[in-house]
C-alpha cells in the first residue's frame, strides 16, 4: 500500500493506493480505522465495473446516479439526501463515493451539507479524479450559469486509489485526465513531462498498473503539497487553476457537451502557454515543453467554430474574478505566475490565434 | 457599543450591540474594519422597518425574500445565488443578513456555499435571532422531510445587534423568543430567570431598550461561551438543544404552520422538565423554576389535538440520533444532562401528560 498525507484545517487525511483496493474496499477502510460506509454512491457506468464489488466488500447499499456532468446539480444532491434520510443515516456515519470527478464533487458536497456535515471517503476511478478532483477537499455542484458555482471545502476522511480502475477508462477520458497530469507535472514534478510524452505516443492506455500507480501518486503528491499549504485557496493553491480559466469558459460556452473537463483544460494550457510566452514569463523552449506535452495526449475536440465573444463572456464570469478583472495563472519558466490580469481583448486575441493554429 | 467575542475554528468574530446600530450599519461595519456589503438580504416584513435604512447606510443593494419559514429552502438559496452572480459578487466580498432566524440561517448557508464560501454579517432583528440563531455559525435550510436537514457551520464575520429592532417585533414573536432566553438562562445565567418572570408579567414588549440590550447580551454571552468551547457540536454544544427534540418534532408534525420556533421550544422545555423530574435529575423546586419561567411567557398554541404517534415519528428522525436512539438533553439541578436516551414510548407518555395538563 502506497500512501501520502494531506494536511487540512478540518482534519488531515491519507491518500492510499494499491491495485485491487476497490474490490477490497471494506478491508482497506477497516485497516485505516474507519467504519464501513452504510451508503456508497456511484454512477451508472462505474457501478457495474467497480462500485458493486466495492459496495459488496463493505456491506454498503449502492446508490447510482446517471453518469455525466448533468447529474452534478442540486436535484441530484436533494435526491441523495432524501435516500440517506430514508435509510436513517446519522451524523456519526460515513458515505463513500466511487467514480469520477462528478461523483466525488457531488457526494463530497452532499456530505458537506447533510446534517451540517458527515464524513466521506473518495475512491476515484478516473485519471482526473485520482490526480486532481478527489484530493484537496473542494466539493461542489453546477448552476445553470456555470460550473462549481456552489460548493464547500469538505475534505474526505480517506482517498482510496485503485489504479486498476484506469483499465476500464475509455481512451478519451484517459487522455483528458492526461491534461491534469501535464498541469500537475508542470507545477511540481517536471520529470514527469517526458514520461507523459513517451507514454502517450504508442499506447497511453496500455501501461502496466504499477506505472499508472507511480504516475498517479507522483501527481497526488504535488497536489497534496499545494493544498496542504493553502487549503482555502488564499494564495498558492491558485496555481492549480493553470489552464482552467479558458477551460471553464470553453465548457460553459458549449453547455458542457463538447469537451471533457480535461480536454477543455488542455486547450486552456495551450492558451496559458501562449499568454506566458507573450509576457516573457516563458522561454520559447519552456513554452514548447509544455505545449508539446499537451499535444502528445492526442487530438482534442475542435474550437474553430466557437464564437470568441461567447467564450470571452464566460471568462468574465470566472469565480476567481475580483474588481480588477479576471486573474489568470500563467506558466513561467520556474513554475507559474499567479494573479495575472488578462484583459478580455487579450484573451480574445489568444483564443483567435489558437483557433487559427488548430484549423 | 457593547461587545463580546465568539471563538471559531474558521475565524473568531465579535458580537456588537448598540441601539440604532441598524440605521448606521455602514458606519458600524467600517469601525469594525469590514468593507461595505454589496448585497443586503432581508424579508418582506423587516425590509421596510429596518433593512432599507440599513442597506442605504451601506450603499448596498437590498434583496428581499418572502417572510416566513417557507422561504428557508433551496429554491430561495438558488435565487439568491443567481442574483449575486448577476451583480458580479466575487469571493472577496461581504453580504449581510438583516432579519430573523430564517433570514440569517438562509443567507448564512447561501454565503457558505456561494463560490465555496464568502463572508457574511448577521444583523438579527428578532429575539430568537439575537440570543440564538445568529450566534454560533450554524446555517441551514429545510427539506420537505424536516427542518435544518441541510446546512453548514459557517460563522458570520460580525454580528450586529440593534435592540431597538425588538420594538417592532410582534408580541407573539417576542414571547416565542423568550423561550430561547429561558433555555439560555437555564444553561448559564440562572439569575435571568426571575428577571424574565417579572418582565413577562406586566408588559414584556414595553421594556426600555437598555434592559433588552442587557438581557440579549447576557444570553449571547452564554451562547458564545458554549459554542466557543465546542463549535461543531462534538460535546457540550449539544446542551443548546435543551427543549429542541420535542420542539422540532412539533414544528414538523404541524408542517411548520402552527408554532413559531420558540413556541415549539417552549413546549419542548416543559417536556424536558418533566423527563428530568421523572429521572431524578431535577428537584421539584428546580422543575418548577424552569416550568414557571416558560409559563410566564404567556399562552402557547395548543397541542391537545395532535396525534401523539405523528409527533413521536418526527422525534425518531431527529438529527441527533445515532444507532442507540435519540439523545435528548434534559435539565438537571446543576444545568443539563446530555445524551439522555429516551425511548419513543417514554416520549409518548410525557407528551400525553403535557396534552392533558394543557387541556
Amino acid at each position: 500500500m502506497q500512501r501520502l498525507q494531506v494536511e487540512s484545517r478540518l482534519a488531515s487525511y491519507q491518500v492510499v493506493a494499491e491495485p485491487g483496493a476497490l474490490g477490497r474496499l471494506g478491508e482497506v477502510l477497516a485497516a485505516e480505522g474507519l467504519a464501513a460506509p452504510r451508503s456508497l454512491v456511484s454512477d451508472t457506468v462505474v457501478a457495474p465495473l467497480w462500485a458493486q464489488a466495492a459496495a459488496a466488500s463493505c456491506g454498503a447499499s449502492l446508490l447510482t446516479i446517471p453518469a455525466g456532468e448533468a447529474s452534478k446539480c442540486w436535484a441530484t444532491v436533494e435526491d441523495l439526501l432524501g435516500r440517506w434520510l430514508e435509510r436513517g443515516l446519522h451524523r456519526g456515519e460515513l458515505v463513500a463515493a466511487v467514480g469520477g470527478g462528478v461523483v466525488s464533487d457531488l457526494v463530497g458536497f452532499a456530505a458537506a451539507v447533510f446534517l451540517r456535515g458527515i464524513a466521506w471517503v473518495a475512491a476515484p476511478t478516473t485519471l482526473v479524479g485520482m490526480v486532481d478532483a478527489a484530493i484537496g477537499g473542494k466539493t461542489g455542484i453546477n448552476l445553470e450559469r456555470g460550473k462549481n458555482l456552489v460548493g464547500a471545502f469538505w475534505p474526505p476522511r480517506l482517498v482510496v486509489i485503485d489504479p486498476q480502475a484506469l483499465r476500464t477508462l475509455p481512451a478519451r477520458e484517459l487522455a483528458a485526465g492526461g491534461a491534469e497530469v501535464v498541469k500537475t507535472a508542470w507545477l511540481g514534478d517536471r520529470g514527469l513531462l517526458p514520461v507523459i510524452r513517451d507514454m502517450a505516443q504508442p499506447r497511453f492506455g496500455a501501461l502496466p498498473v504499477e506505472v499508472w500507480q507511480e504516475l498517479v501518486m507522483r501527481c497526488a503528491t504535488v497536489k497534496a503539497g499545494v493544498v496542504s499549504a493553502d487549503e482555502r485557496e488564499a494564495g498558492p493553491r491558485a496555481a492549480l487553476n493553470l489552464g482552467h480559466t479558458l477551460g471553464h469558459a470553453l465548457e460553459a460556452a458549449t453547455a458542457y457537451r463538447r469537451f471533457l473537463h480535461g480536454e477543455a483544460v488542455a486547450w486552456g494550457l495551450l492558451a496559458a502557454a501562449r499568454l506566458g510566452r507573450r509576457r516573457g514569463l516563458l522561454s520559447p523552449a519552456a513554452c514548447e515543453e509544455l505545449s508539446s506535452a499537451v499535444r502528445a495526449l492526442g487530438p482534442l475536440p475542435g474550437i474553430a467554430d466557437l464564437a470568441a465573444e461567447a467564450v470571452a463572456s464566460h471568462i468574465g464570469r470566472d469565480k476567481k474574478r475580483d474588481d480588477g478583472g479576471v486573474a489568470w495563472v500563467l506558466p513561467s519558466d520556474g513554475g507559474v505566475a499567479l494573479g495575472q490580469r488578462v484583459t478580455i481583448d487579450e484573451a480574445l486575441e489568444v483564443f483567435t490565434e489558437l483557433q487559427k493554429a488548430a484549423s
